[in-house]
């Protein structure tokens, strides 16, 4: 019988709420020792919300807190679970877990809470991973896609092509077993469909692997121009736009070296900002030279140009640093008045999207989201129920069964006997319940649920 | 009509639950015209607990949520309260909360929902000052003593001594306005009795501000002593203690200069930690010159002496530095055997209690703690029920109401007319309700509501 467990489950800080999540056999039994309301737990209904103190051993008030009680099966872990609203803080919390903890709960370790929805059968593996990637996700489509993960956008795909192998791999293990059987064979013809059909969509799948990285991760943006040309000004523009999410990277609060940005529903990653924020808004002071690295780093390159001033040879130089890149070249102080050099940067872009801008005035910021909405294909990754790839443990398993898919078929169109292609066909099943977790080592169920947070 | 509010209730940061809370008289329409669940908001019982999803406006999910239905008068507020339990993190309940926004609800601002708790009549200004002190308290004791405030117990002695001083002016109105009735006159000794009573139940709330703003803050605490003592193996040990919360100083995340220690119960904020958390274990730069300042602020010092060591003029100087302070010296070393000094530094230490301990194995802590709860009375100021004064505003108020009694009193003895006492008595009255909110400026409760974090 697993133990009963307890966590605050909501963020360390200061607040108005904290919530502490108890589950298990036990967690009515355990919350009745520490909680004093109008009525036992125990004799409440499920989904009800009692108002009461939570009190120690001595029978002293701990705090004034909201208990919700939620009896299994209809719960997160699919066990019974009580929710205890406490005051924010980290004292009050803290002291009320303590309580739970000395009336008979255990600790709960990181992600317990999710592994056990899993190990109950509320969620598969993909679906508890989508869990983590909704928390920590930076933008809202990343977090929307997580949320179709998470009701089952990937794993029913998974399990569709998975049932049509396994039910293959049946009718082969029945063919080669009772071979002299009046069964209906099943015709290497047969096999090769399935398994071919079976490689497309996976295949398919992997095809959203690139994008679902960048939907998850942002597209890592580089700004680089010469100095003074207006990249501060951009940054802050960006920054300003209304939904930005500015999220400084832990370790680095004194220099913000990634920014995350929302710019129209695009999820930017904007890399190596500490130079461009660190200097006065009058002479930057990070050169081409110095952004050499974060170029390489990066999925897309904004080359600025001064419209104003004069298009030289730094310019020159910023756009052939860049001309193997993804890039995207705005023409900037376009608040100053029309640019003389709009036909000239558009010879040397290599065929790259010019813009005309203002960062100053953020005019012209809605024609950059469109061209990077372009570039990237955010239409189609915007759409409900798709599943899109972003996790690396599944584009690895999805690699492994389209490869051992490619061998079936391979095999076949060179006549080889199928008990070589059932070996494969079993590699494909497995490979794909790694995905969703019906054939994945108990280490990595372990290594999954340790990285999320305590408290989920 | 009030406007109704919504805002993100629990701290930010990553957690595996976010907690999203909307009061007022539209609170249910707003919140189902944006959650789904197999049932209106508005067809549910009070405290209640739905299941279902957060649909933004294109009719797109926006998460997957729990959705908690508390009707009026019994909630927070004492309005109709929505609660949504949304993942955590800072995207999914920011999107969650746009959403809401959206459909009609106005972002709360900071202490919105506590200020109508306050304003709708379900708690009074110092239950609601209670609500913060809780969020913000440093330890249990401190935090206990605020739920007991908020559960009325100042506010209680406040209104009763408050209602004494209303019912004897209006008995003393009537015998002024009407002097030829034959009404139940009161006497000057009546007046002079009741006054005076009042006023040492004043007195008497006064007299806890000390430790109540010990308990608060904790007491300052620094430890001294020549370099080499142990103080970082003494700082190290009392933070290893099971219950220490270490709490960084917002701004200082890389000198940490104060922590908070809770040793057993005890709750100590040690100042000028940074000196000696920052050498190395062995040589420890903080002399005594340096620490002058430090002992200048603290409310306890602990002077440190290596009982292994030599016991010398620098461990003279800072005995002598400290001998006007509350202090606790210790003999530290005693892992490496009995020290040959234990009477010599007691004969230098002017009376004070000298310990013999190991700061490396913890040996003796628990007497340090012993000592420090005798010399601040923590027994007393752990006892339920009891009202202690935490708040400055509160004293100050304190202090008018209780100089404006002692008026009256002097007033009646020296024959003077009943009308000045009179206008002394509302004065303490008013003085009164200034702690309950009852006669408060609008100005002060929205300052003090401006104090609260959003969500609260």
């Amino acid at each position: 019988m697993e133990r009963t467990i307890a966590a605050i489950s909501t963020p360390q800080g200061n607040g108005g709420i904290a919530v502490i999540r108890i589950s298990g056999n036990d967690a009515i039994k355990v919350a009745d020792k520490v909680f004093f309301g109008s009525k036992k737990l125990a004799d409440c209904d499920t989904h009800t919300v009692h108002y009461g103190f939570i009190k120690n051993e001595k029978g002293e008030k701990v705090d004034e807190v909201l208990a919700t009680v939620m009896l299994a099966p209809k719960t997160f872990t699919r066990e019974d679970v009580v929710e205890i609203s406490t005051h924010g803080g980290s004292t009050a919390s803290r002291a009320v877990l303590d309580t739970i903890i000395r009336a008979g709960a255990y600790m709960a370790e990181p992600g317990e809470f999710t592994k056990r929805a899993f190990l109950n059968g509320r969620i598969d593996l993909s679906q508890a991973e989508a869990v983590i990637d909704i928390i920590n996700s930076t933008n809202e489509l990343a977090q929307r896609n997580a949320l179709s993960q998470l009701e089952g956008s990937l794993s029913k795909e998974i399990e569709n092509v998975r049932n049509e192998l396994v039910h293959l791999a049946a009718q082969m293990q029945v063919t080669i077993d009772y071979p002299d059987e009046d069964l209906e064979d099943i015709t290497t013809d047969d096999i090769r469909n399935v398994a071919h059909d079976c490689k497309n969509r996976v295949n398919k799948l992997l095809s959203t692997a690139d994008s679902g990285k960048i939907l998850r991760d942002g597209i890592k943006t580089v700004i680089v121009g010469k100095p003074n040309v207006g990249k501060s000004s951009l940054l802050n523009s960006l920054a300003r736009e209304e939904r930005a999410i500015v999220t400084d990277i832990a370790g680095t609060t004194r220099d913000v070296i990634e920014e995350y940005i929302n710019l129209d529903g695009i999820p930017l990653m904007l890399i190596d900002t500490a130079g461009i924020r660190n200097t006065d808004d009058t002479v930057e002071k990070i050169g081409v030279e110095k952004s050499i690295k974060s170029i390489e780093k990066a999925d897309l390159v904004v080359v600025m140009i001064d419209g104003s001033g004069f298009f030289g040879d730094e310019d020159v130089e910023v756009l052939h640093a860049t001309k193997n890149k993804k890039r995207i070249v705005l023409i900037n102080k376009t608040d100053l008045g029309q640019s003389k050099y709009v036909e000239a940067v558009k010879a040397k872009a290599n065929g790259s999207v010019v813009i005309e801008v203002s960062a100053k005035t953020g005019m012209g910021l809605d024609i950059l989201a469109d061209e990077i909405r372009k570039v990237y294909n955010f239409g189609e990754l915007a759409r409900e129920d798709s599943a899109v790839i972003t996790n690396m443990r599944h584009k690895t398993a999805l690699i492994k069964a389209g490869e051992a898919l490619g061998r079936v078929v391979e095999a076949i169109d060179m006549n080889m006997p199928s008990d070589i292609a059932s070996i494969d066909i079993n590699i494909a099943i497995d490979a794909l319940g790694e995905i969703t977790g019906e054939t994945v080592s108990d280490d990595i169920v372990t290594a999954i649920f340790h990285s999320f947070c305590v408290g989920k």
